[in-house]
């Protein structure tokens, strides 16, 4: 009982301070991971790197195991979207030990973070999350509507630019996939400048897709944006309209 | 008229069928068409990419026959928009077999996706489109005046670096094309590096045109994610006014 | 008097057409100036881009000369900001023609187009333009206080990078202006890759600024945008209620 | 008494002079400290720049002085944004006298441009910063779980691209802090150039990781333009509700 009140609840004390000990595992596991990828590290630090890396995946494996222990629904939680992370995380992690060519996953773990933090602000950061969700709802359709154009103007960009480039610079536009590339990096306006147009025809069609183009690729955050917006003034509506309510209430009772 | 519901209505399951039988055809057409880019591609995959070239182009050309055949306004069709994409496609096409420099312009059957991808979320992706049609009206003359400036922008931009800089770097800033490009690649905050100021004057005169600039060619993006959130807003007041007026209708009878 | 209404106004037909060929001389000014930039031109294009300049600048000089005959108040026409324009482009071609150290400002009549192109769609852009001017009216206050955010933001980011970088670097962040110009540059998104820090200060003094930064230079655009919607639904909203009226008034008159 | 109003006050008229008086003196400083970082500056110029340092700095020191002896509760003035700010500025300074390895920070007293530029606009501006920093809070929870978010996602795209190209490009992607550098560089969509991936992992995680992330980096500075535009508007709904309110009163007053 205990137990599963400070695991699965996070507005309990025991509760937060399991949180709270999760979310600083996440960050010196992120922090160790980082430097192990430091080249030419002293055999100290490589020594205790190990052993922070076996220390932290240990906790981790308690946690998981804690996790579904006291878990309502068992094989729910297993598949949940944070379920997944950790199967996927704490396997990799144990079948590299093994095997040392698999790739090993343990850095999705971090997503944890966009759960736990709302630890430290204990109300405030769980209605600010709760809103993001509504605000996503808003405008759902239209967003994957300018994903999927986006995704077709892509193609359309880079079949234009093959077209026009690919016999002036057969080693930067040599197939569809190096002009998806460009693609990718013009529209969304990175522009590396590992790949340009130099012929006139490629450098028009660049100015037609980038017209018609920023304003496809720059909606889905400005829904995002007006979505949220939207979502705070029918919350304060709504509690406006509760206290409008009760206002009225007492009135009628002082009446009465 | 079973033949005219299959190709022209996108409400019947024949229709719906059909619908994602030419998606699925223009997936596997795009992917053909990029894989054919690939150099050096092994001569098996040469044929086997010829025969699904010849084998999609007649099926298209027998889906425009039936798109012909089973309209309703033979000429309106073969004038609307996706009727001239489907002309302009396979008339390359065919043109391309008898003159091998004609340009091949099969890949704007791809635009086809934007009113096929529907047929999946039967309902949803319907009401969305026909928002983002709304929204697009919604401020149309406005984008249409900021376009207009982003021409003018362009052009003044691209006759002050020329000044500052065609002595400084010839090769770079050439002539006033040469200089519309940079505009182009700067304003849109692309910035591929291959041309760029040098002197003072150029450097004093990118900041005054981005400073002036960034507003003027983000704005029309910003007008489409407003113009989307008002859309998706009347609607709804639209909806609640409905079902207010059905509850007092509802009330009438009972008290009547 | 037919004159003025030619010159002065764009409601009559004569002024309309005086609009229109206006806006075909500016755009074949635009022209013919880009032309002659372009390099190892051959003598004939050399001498008809010469005739076209002299010409088009005759009739610009017949169109000024007719504005301010024609104006009800000169010294008010003169000191606008168009006659401003006129006067700086054509005494600097003039000048140019003495002492050809001038810079020619001819390229600043493109301006004109702003004003010019309303010409074509009679109302509509009339209301566009005015509904722009209200919404630069808007937020003007607090997009100043952005502006000038900005400015103080580019100064401690040269600042800060010039501490960093000036060392490592001192070809490319050389003095505080040097570094001004790689702050303009990035907070910008521009990022042509021409200076980009290389030390491990640089790099976090370039997340901290562009964390900090992106927000402040991206509301402006973000508050025209806002500001344009506002303006468009206000003005609905005054149709309504003016439909309204009328309907009231309507209904009121029946019954009496 | 009169020297409290004139250094603590902006509404009177010594007050409003003394402020434009430190205005320029900023401004002095920031110019004065931009040319002292020109390399190869000739004796005359070294020394007029020294004298203007040390005068600046004087006037600086009398101005804090001042602040403290008039401020109405001093410990509460010192650990103040401003007062920090100024304690920082000047205590480095100092210290720069002494031990020349000292960073000197005088360049953080341009904040103070902030708060000054309020003296030109007097009520105007005064109004716009108190409407930005109740836009700030409008949605400040939301844009904090963005920013968090951001990190997140940061360190995830730092990840990968480790992944992906730590083999192909050991001297760009080294180490995940080098990745990091490259994941503000791509998601911020600056794109100096100095590191992109080139294998074909490399390139799709790009791709991903740009779909997902350029609606979140883009989103708080959204959330900031429709929170300025939302209290614009309260304030205009405040203003009519009085003014109606005072219109009502009058009526009555003029029926009774």
């Amino acid at each position: 009982m205990n137990l599963h009140d400070m695991v699965q609840r996070s507005d309990t004390v025991p509760g937060r301070r399991f949180d709270r000990f999760v979310l600083l595992l996440i960050i010196a596991s992120a922090i160790s991971m980082s430097l192990s990828t430091v080249p030419d590290l002293s055999p100290t630090w490589q020594v205790a790197l190990a052993a922070a890396r076996y220390l932290i995946v240990a906790l981790f494996t308690i946690e998981y195991g804690l996790r579904i222990v006291t878990a309502d629904r068992r094989w729910r939680y297993i598949f949940s979207f944070y379920g997944i992370i950790d199967l996927v995380a704490l396997s990799t992690f144990y079948a590299n030990l093994v095997w040392t060519g698999m790739m090993d996953l343990r850095a999705l773990r971090v997503l944890h973070l966009l759960r736990l933090f709302r630890a430290f602000g204990s109300v405030r950061y769980t209605t600010a999350t709760a809103r993001i969700g509504s605000a996503l709802r808003y405008a759902r359709d239209e967003a994957t509507v300018f994903l999927f154009a986006t995704l077709v103007l892509l193609y359309i960009a880079a079949m234009g630019i093959h077209h026009f480039e690919s016999q002036a610079q057969p080693d930067k536009f040599h197939s569809v996939f190096d002009s998806l590339w460009w693609a990718v990096v013009t529209l969304t306006t990175v522009g590396y400048g590992d790949a340009y147009p130099i012929t006139v025809g490629g450098r028009i069609w660049t100015f037609v897709v980038l017209f018609l183009g920023l304003g496809v690729v720059a909606v889905p955050a400005g829904l995002m944006a007006t979505g949220l917006s939207r979502a705070i003034e029918e919350e304060r509506a709504e509690a406006r309209r509760i206290e409008e309510a009760t206002q009225r209430e007492r009135e009628r009772r002082e009446e009465g």
